[in-house]
């Protein structure tokens, strides 16, 4: 197999502040498919075109944000010699394996703190749920499961935190991911913002520097185009969903997207697009003062919710 | 980084019956950049947002087709042990090492001929030449740079000939590549076309069975959108160039494409689109007697050019 | 009212060889609403947008085909004195008025046979049955009706027949229709085939000299997007819809177009885009050795079916 | 011809601060081709699709804003007779004719001011400049004459005045137009906003209501799709464009647009899309409360500028 070590994120799992609401949302709204609910009141999710047990994980709380993140990793050798790896570093915090089954149809995870604070974790099995359209002689697209924004696949997060260089260095150096792309202060050299990439796509999990630790700045969820990114702006307005911005494009990755919230104010994504990434391309560097072309590329300018409104 | 080994298609070399038409066509109806002549006539171009000296040679011949592909690896230690795998998997031949500078701009590089009678190379070194929107603040493609269909890369080649088999094993045991999608015979089990991933693209290369050794169906370049497809199909209309067939869909990989060729009767393709392809991702299986709608997916049947017209 | 006369095509009654699995077909394909069935077991449909009882009318019979085509007229008074222009002109047979309700929801029509042997009927008053977006505060599309391919109208005929002169006389010197396109066959000087339009539309109807009267090429639906069109050819393979020829673009119109029949062999076609006509634009001129391009922009030549299958 | 009386806006005459800057801004940003200068020191521009001399007029002033709109009428005979009209309806004032010449390449002119405050004219011959396609075997868009945004005509203006109902009673009776859309203000039922077609586009020119006379709040131009409103917001990106808002949807006619403002502070709208228009078609009513979905469907609010910055 050509991608060595982590894979891709597998699964976010977030707060929020009423369950069925959510549930709802990210169902009808977003496009993802219910698998299952757990004796703790959890439930489980997945993208039509995904092939694990879920990707999104909801459980109701007080308090809206991001419980934990979760990497797929090659096998559980690899799982099991990164985790070595990571606990070496001393970059992280709260070590601990969980058991099989404590996630539904998820095997081991090796759960670990970063230095921004967000909780992440390996794991190298799930329960196989097969793309909706199958793997033999397969349609593009399932003709009756096309709900709400209908997204392929749940993609990356975009994080806030404090320790933006810890983490870059346990990305970099532990996790063996690529910095696609990186935002810094021309007054300091510091960095204000990191882009990860497991592989081929513009990233994977972002970081921007934030005074506090683990907060959430989105989860995102891939479309195939700028129509399907349209189409989602209208469902956005026909269901009175609370808007961000969009549809516009990002100078970073390039993608063109819309930011909304679902009813928690944990912020969404849905995308389309991106360059390729490669190991060998060189890191694109944006100046901190440039930002607003990075992340809001037709605006030029971020708006004030890009700064402060995070879960 | 996390791809290793072989990362991605770098090159292509084919032959083409007259250089100059050639030239025209690959620069002004594809859009590639010519960027060098070497003293042996032949002719070096990339696409506007690759990164390395040139994706795409061009060769004047007596028979237009394929001499070589040629394969970005990690670097130079991957690519030793490569090419002493590939020597003692025993399923290739003419197994040499040329030196830096054979090609211009390009380290060494390993060569070999594999089961069907292609002669591919590995190379983990090429002189940079930019993507035209850069790396600092980057616009996301280049304002003055659209020319022609305007990929954004060489993407991926589908060769033809004999055994398969022996060029699965491989790709996929010593190369290390994914097998993303075949294409089964029910008859007698056997494997008519085989798809190969290095990462995350649907495929990097892919085969199909046919009499002959050594052929090329067609060479492929990236492009962002459906509606670039149109623009790519008007383009071949004002330029009166060949056309194979399109618009339309690929039912292997999903991707939208257009089939057409160039002066010498090479097959070209530009596509959009192709879901993403992991390791861990189950193998896409297709029926031979599928394999219309697996390659035109509107048709939903083969034409004879598909299976026939090869260079 | 700046539209004087004729103001578009406002249905088009064609008979099918089986009523259920044209309804079937017409309906869960195209995306079209069933709103009625009278008493002589026809069906009636219409598109989501359009504001009229319906624009399609299905009618069970041994042989496919057309049976009329109505135009919807600015008021009955326009309606009398252009039924008094028709009979004068001396250009068509058969001339009848049939009564309000004789098809539901209609006024009265004035019915008469044109030179090319077709059906054609003008009525001023139908029943309204509203978009499914509505009046007030509307939203752009159905969030939940998008069926099918989901056209917003029914957009226009192509047909074949014999005496395009005389056609050509009627419908621009009696109905008033600007003549938007034609194909000369340069060798005599005739007109091989004429596109008319009643207002902005590319054309409303338009016809090609064929050796029979009366015959049906295709019945046109509007899509959006060129996005849309690619949606349409997926949805035919997934249900195994006999597929003409597409996506492709026209030449005539420009207009992004495939081609496709329902089960009783009627070729249906669903299309996005084409120019703004006014009566002032210069007549777009096709020669006849050109009409390759001018149908199927993209392979430059026509296929058999384009000039030999009709109903 | 099937369109009686005003056709379709002709031209509009802006001025602007400084004329080059301003060339600049709608030649090669905007993509109209410059055609010609008269002794006055202004400047005429065409789009590449329209076939006559110009479509803007750039004069340079003191303060930006808009000098008239004119209007093509069928011909020189029903001019004549809706300037009969337009005096005796007591609607306007200013009522003059204009020698041909005045305009360059334009036949005689009939100025009117309209209850707005705006000055709008009525012309039936203007000197032909061919789409760059031609009418004769065209190809569907210029193969070397994509610049800037490349629309294919002006498509409308929405001006800003205090006499609504005057304008609308202009538009209606006297004029001909429909009334497509209006914005109603429930509390009193007033008009707030009024919407005119001349045939099927969704509007040809719009009315806000607003404290002063003769404000200018856009002219438009009309692109193919949703991916080239996409192309114009990166455009606008590139070269630091003064961007008001988009890529968006409007409620109101369902087009996809950007707004974005000239180097004068005048505002231009790209735009895709929209309703066809019919005079039997019920006029789509928005309470002005909703007013914020009709204008900026995504965002569903207006912004300040949208109420406040006019020219």
């Amino acid at each position: 197999m050509p991608i060595k070590g982590v894979l891709r994120p597998g699964h976010v799992a977030i707060r929020v502040l009423d369950l069925e609401e959510a549930v709802k949302h990210y169902t009808s709204i977003v496009g993802l498919r219910e698998v299952a609910r757990d004796g703790r009141g959890r439930v489980f999710l997945k993208a039509w075109d995904e092939w694990e047990h879920h990707s999104v994980i909801l459980r109701e709380a007080g308090q809206a944000g991001i419980d934990y993140m979760g990497w797929r990793v090659t096998s559980p050798e690899v799982m099991k010699q990164l985790s070595l790896d990571i606990i070496e570093s001393g970059l992280c915090s709260d070590c601990k394996w969980l058991p099989a089954g404590d996630d539904p149809g998820t095997g081991e995870r090796f759960s670990f703190v970063i230095p921004t604070g967000h909780t992440m974790e390996l794991y190298a099995e799930k329960e196989m749920i097969a793309s909706e359209v199958g793997y033999l002689n397969p349609e593009p697209w399932p003709e009756h499961g096309v709900i709400g924004m209908s997204p392929t696949r749940f993609d990356h997060c975009l994080l806030y935190g404090d320790d933006i260089d810890g983490t870059t260095k346990l990305f970099t150096e532990v996790l063996g991911f690529d910095l696609s792309e990186k935002v810094v202060d021309k007054n300091d050299g510091s960095l204000a913002g990191a882009f990860f990439a497991c592989a081929n796509k513009a990233h994977d999990v972002a970081f921007i520097r934030y005074p506090e630790k683990g907060k959430l700045h989105h989860i995102s969820f891939f479309l195939d185009s700028w129509n399907d990114v349209l189409r989602a702006a209208d469902l956005i307005s026909m269901n009175n969903v609370s808007l961000d911005i969009g549809p516009t494009r990002h100078g970073i990755t390039r993608g063109t997207t819309i930011y909304f919230f679902d009813p928690s104010g944990n912020r969404n994504e849905v995308f389309c697009g991106g360059y390729i990434q490669y190991p060998d391309k060189p890191v694109i560097h944006w100046d901190l003062d440039e930002l607003g072309k990075g992340i809001f590329y037709h605006t030029r300018q971020l708006n004030e919710a890009f700064l402060t409104v995070v879960t």
